[in-house]
């Protein structure tokens, strides 16, 4: 049966997968050191370390807001900028939390080709100014897969590494659907990671199953230095951490964030593709990750929200945001593209 | 059966407590509304607004480093300053996280008396210096219960909140232990908050079977303004709140917080009976809360140590503390005193 | 006979004025109290408030980078944001000293024309975003005269204001060149400012014959409080406070900062009138102050360079600004429209 | 004849040495580059450089409270903290400047003798803790010549570094008179920095005869990577720098700094010698710059400033500070301790 709470807003309106919840219930078991020192806590940094093939650091904080926030922090100083997509939920969603973190980065602005930098966009950015009167560029920060559901290849992340070594920048990956740039390309961790050039990687579990924890991964390992004290000043460190830190156990040791994202991404091309061939409506990115990207009428979304379904809708006029999530139901989003093709018959 | 994992490190090795361990369970029930938009959300709130008989502002963060941090940085600008005790987790344990949040302001140090500062010892520092080059005391912390296990009365709170008011200081309660406080004195937690004066209080849930989840709460609301957006930009908003709002829901609606409370009060009160006739071990504080400090031979805590039992030590030379939580067994406490009463009768 | 160093790269490549100087020499006579409780600063203060015709706060910070930034910081939050236009030094110019002041405020762009925003362009951005993971809109800040010499006139003024006003921003005003604006409009200081809404203005005096010491002024005292602490904090008090307060008295007792501002205005005028037939060029603003933005051919740019001129050319190919100040004398801005002529004549 | 304006309550109450007066009158002829791309500035770093036998990098800064709070900032991250004497002007005096620009670092005090701290109280605070819940020592502070008019020793300061070292702690010195503990040493500048283990230097101009502008010199190079960046988002980035450097070329260029405090001191001691048979008046602290502790009866302190005499008494209770400055009259200090000793023999 189809859980009609079910909606497309959102991957964060889903809840805790079941091997998250196991492994939660399984560490609820008596008393346990805190503040990290946790059996559960070294289990995850070490499933994370074969997982990348590496000897990554490895730390873990409650939301994506502060996990990116920190590494940009630990990657520059404040007088240092960052550069970033103008999509980029470091600019467009976190209410300046990089810029409250870093005491002051200034975010600048690469234009993008389907939400996707380019070692040319950067480097425009990079080197448009040069005096001491405007913040040096000191990170990149890249979204995989980006805001719009779109994925880098592991040579586009390379290029940009190569730009970004070349002109004394940082890499640093928001991977908050990291996972489901994963299971579309195919491809491991570490090579969309640290074998591509990245410096830090933030993995993201909120939207994949878990309900708080990412993960923050040093691949360059330098640039951890005290990072630790960062996150406990920054109130970020949990003191019972094993509930942050169990639920990565759960996902990573069955390779249940993987599935997952398979889950979501299936889900995400099949609206795309039940709803291809609707008079009227297009996408307006690739579908590469769990999102779907929808340009229809206005009247159409009206007609949709009136019939009980939530969508973003920031992308423009007649833009339209479908999210899927590790426990979409593949009925619910036959559901959603009738509703969507009648709405289009109707309402156009 | 004895766990034997259970330890008096601190009250955070427990784990979280059934009722809020069922709550979380129904509330991991199919999507819901992110960021605080959720039922689960509401009805906490709700709680406490009932359990305070006030309809106070009331937020969540993720962690006590966090909420009480933000909470300070809302009572006062960087160039102001806050006085605490000397004891004050605030001035000792937060990795200078005060000074972070709120931009640099000053922690002043007030002598205290019991770990419990009085009238005259904020006075003092509040007036020792009112020049330009000294930041201008803005704000009082008390930490209810106190780091060493006392507790203060709502007539001390309240003599304090009038030398607050009378010097133009905001009073903000650090209450990481308050269901302990409410649990000793019998007091409802409107008496010994906004009755006494109390402007602002942190209510900790994680050391009463919480896995996170800190409520803040504003009954002076003025002070509230725009609190939702520094929690977002701080990095303390939960996409998935349900997590961190159902459990408060599961132990606010049958008084679990304050039945815990009393057990774990009970079992430190139960510890220092049990060793009060013990040659060479003496109480440093009254018993009010859920901690015992004693004063024992080093010898004596290091053959405690070598039997595998964990405490803190951080008190002076021979002091240790034992804290229990809302799941000690009392037969571990009478295992430990025994342990005590053996190893100070050999080892002194 | 003509100063060959004199240049047109920027007013602040001027020196002191002889008023400013004067005065100083005169303050140099002997001890005086320390941290402006001189009476040098006093009496700044009561001539700011005399000429303002009001009750004001002053203060004083030993430039404008700082002198901004404080103020924008004391009429927000670090989770406020603070629109300016596209071309505010604030955003361009000051490596992210608003920023770093204010602890994380994001600065919002609004667009504009000649450098100029209007009602409607700081209500679209303000509007744009209401929700808590975007940063609040809560000041919004001009520049008069404007970074491209251009002068917002008090209907202007109040018409932005009463934006302001309805939508809950306070208003800040970047007076690095305010006597120009008042030397161009011929109207009173108190008509440009509180007359028309405006709660802080930064008087620049750098720019116009001092060496330090830009003031800051409080129409609305309420946002003033503790600002003093504030500059203090942010090492903007001076020990010597004299030395910036006495060349205050000394531009502002004969009315030396308005001679001296229309002087560079009529300088700029001169330039503008004196090139306004080469074929070629083109005035790229209003000459409503003390720059002239022209646009010309990069090879006639050239020229002029390897004649010794220098001139800023941040505005885009083809365009330079040439700044006039206090001191400017005719004859250099003879001799620069006619290299400018042959220039055009010769190169494009 | 003698100047009644000359007071002993600060060094800063003095004006603008004839040599720094008449660099600034020679750099302002004319228009000159901005941002201390002139030739006055250039002049004076090399100066520096000379004076120090070193290439250190020399930056200018408005004033102390910014030019060590930057310094210290730029030494180490918001979890660290910093280690200073009780007495430091850092800790007492600059209203949370340092936590203010380095974001949150908490200053630890050490204890001292006579002002100075030891080898070993710095590694008593060094060690205390070690746990990831307080922020990390990374920097020791020392005052040269400290707050109560006393110096270190170049073995003292060696020995300091060197626990610096062994600790892994930079080592910076605040030198607001550090002119005064050369003149006392008679040491070169070298010695009593770099050659005895100093990172870096904060180097006092205004109490020596200068109006703004101390000088920050970082003979630890690497640390002051980007350091000019820091100093522009700051706000102390002076537009017309020439009037910050120029008077450092005018004290620097014939040894006026080295005459300036030797007369400073030799005024202290006169002081100290001419009181030092006053039946009830004690010396607090050896004299050795140019300052004077004397420790007093209350009635006579109050006989004294009835008399017309500043001081400060900020010491305790009895206790008189009298500051001499570069331009004390020998006749004002015989003056003044002839009123001390009336003052005791009749109010005693």
């Amino acid at each position: 049966m189809t859980d009609q709470t079910q909606q497309f807003a959102s991957d964060n309106y889903s809840g805790i997968c079941p091997e998250a919840w196991a492994a939660m219930a399984e560490a609820n078991q008596g008393h346990d050191r805190a503040y990290g020192d946790d059996q559960w806590t070294a289990r995850a940094a070490d499933h994370f370390r074969k997982l990348f093939e590496t000897d990554c650091e490895v730390f873990f904080a409650f939301n994506g807001t502060a996990a990116n926030s920190l590494a940009l922090a630990a990657l520059c100083q404040s007088y240092h900028s960052v550069i970033c997509s103008e999509t980029a939920h470091v600019e467009t969603d976190e209410c300046g939390a990089p810029e409250f973190f870093s005491n002051g980065s200034k975010l600048l602005v690469a234009s993008s080709e389907s939400g996707k930098m380019t070692p040319q966009s950067i480097r425009e950015v990079a080197l448009k100014r040069q005096d001491i009167h405007y913040p040096k560029p000191r990170v990149v920060t890249l979204t995989q897969a980006t805001e719009v559901g779109t994925v880098y290849t592991p040579e586009e992340i390379r290029a940009i590494s190569d730009t970004c070594h070349e002109l004394g920048l940082n890499l640093h990956m928001d991977g908050a659907r990291f996972s489901n740039a994963c299971a579309f390309l195919g491809c491991s961790p570490a090579e969309l990671t640290w074998k591509a050039g990245v410096d830090v990687l933030c993995f993201g579990g909120t939207k994949n199953g878990m309900a708080v924890g990412e993960a923050i991964l040093f691949f360059n390992k330098d640039l951890a230095e005290d990072f630790d004290y960062r996150c406990k000043q920054a109130g970020q460190l949990a003191s019972k951490m094993r509930y942050l830190s169990a639920p990565w156990v759960g996902i990573l040791q069955n390779d249940a964030w993987l599935h997952y994202a398979q889950h979501a991404n299936s889900c995400a091309r099949l609206l795309a593709e039940l709803v291809s061939d609707v008079p009227g409506v297009s996408l307006m990115f690739p579908v590469q990750a769990n999102g779907v990207f929808l340009q229809m009428s206005e009247p159409a979304l009206e007609t949709l929200r009136n019939k009980g379904w939530r969508f973003y809708t920031f992308i423009g006029a007649g833009g339209a945001r479908f999210m899927c999530s590790w426990d979409t139901d593949k009925e619910r989003v036959r559901q959603l593209a009738a509703d969507i093709r009648s709405a289009m018959g109707t309402a156009v």
